[in-house]
């Protein structure tokens, strides 16, 4: 039996609809919220390619749908368009002892934690690649064929969801990703809590180690701002570049002199990643 | 001598500058901020147009500069883009006594009041008309041709800056705007609270009124959205219709279905502005 989705809110938006849903997600014992943007093209039977996105830090479903300007170009390109949030919610969730905004509520890393106290809810990579999806291929005129991307630690999850994942994406793109989570102070803290002290389960969840055995060679673009004030200490994009070079995975990575880590970034060129998207998912299969 | 401003941000976008900047109001005899965008046009000498947008209740500068889009487009006109904020602020500024959210803070109509205790900071016309432009043309490589448009309560101070003015802008449009604020729940609060029980002297701040006797005839672009909540009871555009009508004002009125009040639809259709703008502005004077 299908799931159930509750409507929110639908508000038209370049001759399509953005909309919002909640819904019990069994994957993460909580109450969820995602956002979806449906082109003009989808009508029922119109079996178009979604492609997802995964948020930054601290966001939730709606500062890509809000700050990106997507959906000008999702209508033209006929794309669906999917925005989960970062990080399973509500008052059964343990935050950040600390009340940080780095970890935990907002940031769930979209891993599978297996320690306690975060190994209940934190399971956003099961929700985010096949929870969430089974869901949308339920409710929406949608094909199986995906797309994922996104921001930052959201950046991270797109790169970590698809080479994990060989064969359930057709595209895949990030914009100043933590290429590195093992080696970052953001990362450390993050699997350190979610996967415990030993640094083998690390590299299960680490880009930069999972592009070195991938059986699949999905194109990767990338942007990255030159200004972003976390690129050396947190994204680490040059180490992403030397993971790919050593095992000769195609990666477009493109430094952007000026810009920053802001939506003002992303919206600069979110149409270049949407056309990455459009031209591998709507290519034959 | 030029007023001083300060900068606050800067963020490449779209190959141009999205800038917030702080500086002393003479006029509203407090600190404001104000957004500009700089195209990639806006060398030193480059002597720009300029739209200023004026935002809705509850507004800063940030949504439209966030939600809207209007940057990709503005950056392949040449278009110079200035949001104010909506209201007078600081410690010393009254807000509305009930802690609506209706007036105010956040909601200051774009008139000059009258009334105490507002007359001494609630001055946003000549605020918006006068100072404002006088520092970015002081302060920005921008010409003295001049556009404005808004949304909502900014769609109203748009009209009225216009209508008022003579000579000072040379393209106008708006987004849902509050049309006859005189026979409307919000204006009749605010205009009763700011300029006194006279009714006579609200006509002088509103645009129906003001297009009977308009010695200009600029010509008007407004979109508004069908499934808008505040359409029948707020907006009212078949108002700003008949007036324009009754003049032969020109005024392109249009009625779209399914879109509501929110920057969803505004980011569908301010392309079409910006262009609307950008050929009155950048047209031999």
């Amino acid at each position: 039996m299908a799931e159930s989705i509750e409507l929110i809110s639908s508000q038209k938006s370049f001759d399509g609809w953005h909309q919002r849903y909640r819904h019990r997600s069994e994957v993460l014992g909580c109450d969820m919220v995602f956002a979806v943007y449906l082109p003009p093209q989808a009508e029922p039977e119109a079996g178009l390619p979604v492609l997802y996105w995964l948020s930054g830090l601290t966001c939730t479903d709606e500062n890509f749908m809000q700050k990106a300007g997507a959906q000008r170009m999702a209508a033209e390109l006929g794309l669906v368009l999917v925005a989960p949030d970062t990080s399973p919610r509500g008052p059964d969730v343990p935050g950040d002892p600390d009340g940080a905004w780095d970890f935990g509520l907002g940031a769930g890393f979209y891993v599978n934690a297996t320690q306690e106290p975060w190994a209940r809810h934190y399971r956003m990579h099961d929700y985010v690649v096949h929870e969430l999806p089974a869901l949308i291929e339920d409710n929406f005129p949608v094909s199986h064929r995906r797309g994922i991307a996104g921001h930052s630690m959201g950046g991270h999850g797109a790169l970590v969801c698809a080479l994990r994942n060989p064969g359930r994406y057709q595209s895949l793109s990030a914009f100043a990703p933590i290429s590195h989570p093992s080696d970052c102070p953001w990362g450390q803290k993050a699997l350190g809590r979610f996967l415990g002290k030993d640094r083998a389960a690390w590299a299960e969840w680490d880009a930069c180690e999972l592009l070195a055995k991938a059986s699949e060679r999905l194109p990767i673009l990338v942007d990255q701002g030159e200004r972003d004030d976390f690129l050396a200490t947190q994204l680490k994009p040059e180490a992403l570049r030397q993971a790919a070079e050593a095992v000769g995975h195609p990666l477009n990575l493109r430094l952007h002199p000026g810009y920053d880590h802001s939506y003002y970034f992303i919206a600069s060129f979110i149409d270049d990643h949407l056309r990455h998207h459009a031209q591998a998912l709507t290519a034959p299969a």
